[in-house]
Order: C-alpha cells, then structure tokens, then sequence
C-alpha cells in the first residue's frame, strides 16, 4: 500500500456538531482533542512521517469572542496534551498578535519531545497571507526554492489532506505545500472522528496516482 | 440561486479519455476544445463575470514531445477561437520559456475582444512557482495586497473550481487566488463535457455557505 509522507488535517465541523446536540457552538471545540490525539497515534503506527493540523486561523479569530476564546484554549489543550508525546513539534502561526495564546510562544521552534520521530505541526493564528509574506528582501529568489521563503519553511509538500465537515475547500490551509495534494472529504464532523475516516481515506490515496504536475 | 463570480475549470482527462478510445494520448487534447467553447457560452449565459482555464503547465512540458506539441497546439486553437467571442481575454504563463506558444504572445495583456463583458482567463505555459517568485523581490508587503505582486496579478478571488476526470488535487492552479475556492470534482473526462456538468457543480455551490475563513 502506497502510505503518504505527510498528511494535513483539517478538522472542521465542531460548531455544527455542537448545535446538532443542542449545545452552544463554542462547546464544540475541545470534543476535538481526544479525535486529534486518536489520530496521531493511528498516524504513528502506521509509519506516517509527517502530521499538519489546523488549529485556528488568523481569519477564525473575527468570530465572536465566546467561541475564539474556546478554540484558542483547546488549541493549547491540543499542543500540551501532544508535547506529551514522542514527537518533532512545532507551532506555526502569526505570533506578533494578541489572538496568539501566550502559552504556545515556546513551541513556536521545532523542538524533540520524547523520543521524536513524527514531525508534527500544529498551526495555530496562522494566515495564508501571513505565510507567504516575507518582509525581507531576498535578491535572488529562484523558482525551485519557493518554499524556504515560507515563514512555515520547513513544512513539507502535503501528499494528502483530510478534511472533515463536509467542506471541499481548504480555507488557507498551507497554499505552497499543498499545491499537488489530494484532497479527501469526510461528511462527518470533525468530534465524531472513528479510526476507519482515516482508512478510508488511505484507502481511497492509494488508488490516486502522483504525478506532482507531470 | 447564488451564482459564483469566478469559476476556475481543470479540464483534466483528455489523456485518458484517448486511451479509452484505442486511440493514442495526443489525440485527447483537440476533443477539448468544443467543450471549452460550450462551457464558455454557457458560462455568459449564466451570468459567470470571470472565467479562468487550466490550459498547460510549466509541470506538464516534462512529458514526452508528441504530447506537449498535442497540447499547446489545441491551448493555441482554444486562445484563437475564444479570441472571436466577446470577453476581455488575458494568457497568463511563463513566456520567457521557448514552450510559450510563440502564437499567444500577442494575447498576455488584457484585451477587449468584440464587446467584452466576461473576463476570461487562459493559463499557458503556467506555473505557480512562477506567479508567486515577485513576493520574495518586494521589500515591504503587506498581507492585504499579495495578490498584486502576482503574476497573475489582475485575475480575482476564485469561488468556484471544477474538475474533470476524477483527481481531487489542484495541480498548482492559482494557489492564491484559491485558498477560498470550492472545488467540485466530476468523474467523466473533459472531452465528454456536458451541460449537465456545469449545472450539477453550480447546484451543489448553491448549497455551500460563504464564510472566507471566518
């Protein structure tokens, strides 16, 4: 079976989720912690090599303060719980703002925890726009090194990137490393994450072709 | 009905549309250009504002010569014949390259072409690489105007993609104007375009709601 190196996440749905149990939005978001931590252990086993998550972004953070607040802490509940793991960890966003939770400031370089092995980045107040601005000039920029210019530049190509919720978009979601991804939609939202989501889209990558443009 | 603005279109399968005919792979690309220019008629109907197709990439000149000769050709026919339409008609690629169809040169600034009216956009020769080098050349960006440092500086906001063929990647399409687009994915080959197609994916549009990462 053809395994991807590196998967993106998108785990959308929580405020519907929320509302379809009669709950208020923002109690959606940290029924996701336990999904994304299930999911990393899958990943590990599986021999995944490399693990984006999307936190929150800098485009999230106009929602109502209720539920910014709400994903912002269980975005840090999410880094802590994964910092207990074995893992190369790094938190990737815009951390000049105040939407940035103070608590993740000292994962924001990429640091071992545990034994390491799976590189794993959590994007948390990231901006597309953010990430492809490099205020600095650079005199020669070729087109083969596009990605070293990214502030997320050590960030690898995206070979697959899971979406849950139902959406078929990627909202930002790393522009440059995604360009060749293949895109799997799961219509379940994201707390009512089961192991077979992430089978089946495994599943359905190993019948794609790569041809990376070619 | 809530009608997208802009539609992105990857034409894809032409190659293996071919095969399924016994025929050989170049000869996919000219069952292409029917369907463009029906897509096209349909789109103005509708009241589409801004068009823009996937014709080659900088990626796609790696294949073998008959194919790439196939394939510019037909983006070459596809450019003349959408050139005697009414549209405000812009190719967009790489021309510095020899594998710019010397033909198109004339047609990489925006031009009027009988009474306007739908902007139509034509990647030849693109690549996304290619559109976003200038970032990393400017001296002071602010993240609300990257998309005029652009290449592909003056095409909008995309909020629609269709793709024909069955792959649910964007191959490098407009990775900026994109990061928002909803992307629906029809499992025929481009040359068996139909209607139907444009009408299924405008459908299901309908049914999306807007949120632009918010």
């Amino acid at each position: 079976m053809r395994i991807p190196e590196h998967i993106g996440i998108i785990p959308d749905g929580n405020r519907r989720w929320a509302q379809k149990k009669g709950l208020s939005k923002e109690k959606g978001y940290n029924q996701g912690l336990n999904p994304g931590l299930e999911l990393f252990h899958l990943c590990k086993k599986i021999g995944i090599k490399e693990l984006s998550y999307y936190g929150f972004t800098m485009d999230n953070t106009k929602r109502p303060r209720k539920q910014t607040e709400a994903f912002s802490n269980a975005c840090v509940k999410a880094v802590q719980l994964l910092a207990k793991e074995d893992a190369l960890l790094r938190v990737i966003g815009n951390t000049s703002s105040a939407k940035f939770p103070q608590e993740l400031l000292k994962y924001t370089k990429r640091q071992q925890f545990g034994q390491g092995g799976i590189k794993l980045n959590f994007l948390v107040n990231y901006g597309w726009q953010w990430d492809l601005v490099n205020l600095y000039k650079r005199k020669k920029i070729s087109q083969k090194n596009i990605n070293n210019y990214l502030k997320s530049n050590d960030v690898s190509k995206v070979d697959l990137i899971i979406r849950w919720g139902g959406r078929r978009r990627l909202s930002g979601f790393l522009p440059v490393q995604s360009v060749y991804a293949d895109f799997y939609v799961i219509d379940d939202y994201w707390p009512d994450f089961k192991p077979e989501h992430l089978y089946q889209a495994l599943a359905w990558y190993d019948c794609q072709d790569i041809t990376l443009g070619g």
